[in-house]
């Protein structure tokens, strides 16, 4: 009992507490909810792996994104985590594939980029030194790289650093918008969210 | 004592505690500054009037920015109320002139156009029928006009409103950049927000 609390109490956003209470409710409900839940986590684990073209969560080699073949594979996204491609998807609003990077450039916390999936990224563009795959229908080739690493220091230095790696590949390569989010109002904004949605203005 | 009170609690993000506590400090500290505050109230509630021009606080017919003539006044922002221009000011990211609407139009909430200063924007622009007043140094022709309402409904329906009335009038129109704001993670953000970062990402 003591155990399963503690295990409880690592995942995010539960504290001791909840997790005693999780703890209690597992164990009064008979078992049988226990064990399937038990059951769930492993299989989860044992069946769950990287796409090995995106390296987002997969059952099978290729995730369900890569392998559906009515998204647009030559528009690709750049994301930090997992999470972010649950995130978009979830938007609703992008039909591309995605590359997640496992981390960002931190020169702060002393990640390099080599220690994320950049150098993945980077020979899935230009495997051979040119900026194609022959004959491979996800990989072929890239018309436009969307750079979704988030807003922060180290999300900046992440997307910079991408960019500069592929100056002169003749990939067209975006920045995604910053400025105010929906719902937002001026006073309550901060100056640089203030100064990116003055800079990032559109034509009406 | 009690009226006092009652006063402070009308303050934004002031309860009765916190009133009754500033009450206690005022009339505790002899007299004194209890009084320069009073003066300084009604001093500026005396002194203090809108702009003649763009209507934000002034304490002359013209707002100093109005009457600077380093600002760009060809370059026109359009915002809901006096403290946006005082964020945007403290963001240091905008050297042209304001127009403050003092409202939104909201069909919800009954607010009508004409019940903000949106007919002396139109006519500030185009006063009569032309875009430009001749010989006016400070409203005579704009290149551009930012539309900085906020990002929620009224402030959306607000932009598209003076977006429409100036439709063939020349002038540039554009809207403030909607986004991911600064130090912002994908995986926290709305979708509505993720949507117009995509929407709107720049070339690199």
């Amino acid at each position: 009992m003591r155990r399963l609390i503690n295990e409880l109490s690592k995942l995010p956003s539960i504290g001791e507490r909840s997790a005693t209470r999780l703890a209690y409710h597992l164990i009064s409900s008979g078992g049988g909810s226990a064990k399937s839940l038990a059951e769930a986590i492993q299989a989860a684990v044992d069946q769950t792996r990287l796409c090995e073209v995106c390296f987002f969560f997969s059952e099978k080699e290729r995730c369900d994104i890569c392998s559906d073949p009515y998204r647009e594979s030559r528009m690709l996204c750049v994301v930090e985590k997992p999470a972010d491609v649950f995130a978009l998807e979830r938007s609703g609003s992008f039909r591309g594939v995605y590359h997640v990077l496992h981390g960002v450039w931190s020169p702060l916390r002393g990640v390099r980029p080599e220690q994320t999936k950049v150098r993945e990224l980077l020979s899935r563009i230009r495997p051979n030194g040119h900026g194609y795959i022959e004959n491979d229908p996800i990989a072929s080739g890239i018309d436009e790289l969307i750079l979704a690493t988030s807003t922060t220091i180290d999300g900046e230095a992440t997307a910079l650093y991408i960019a500069r790696e592929l100056e002169g590949s003749g990939i067209k390569i975006s920045r995604i918008g910053q400025g105010l989010p929906k719902g937002g109002e001026l006073e309550f904004a901060d100056e640089l969210t203030l100064a990116m949605s003055l800079q990032g203005r559109r034509s009406v």
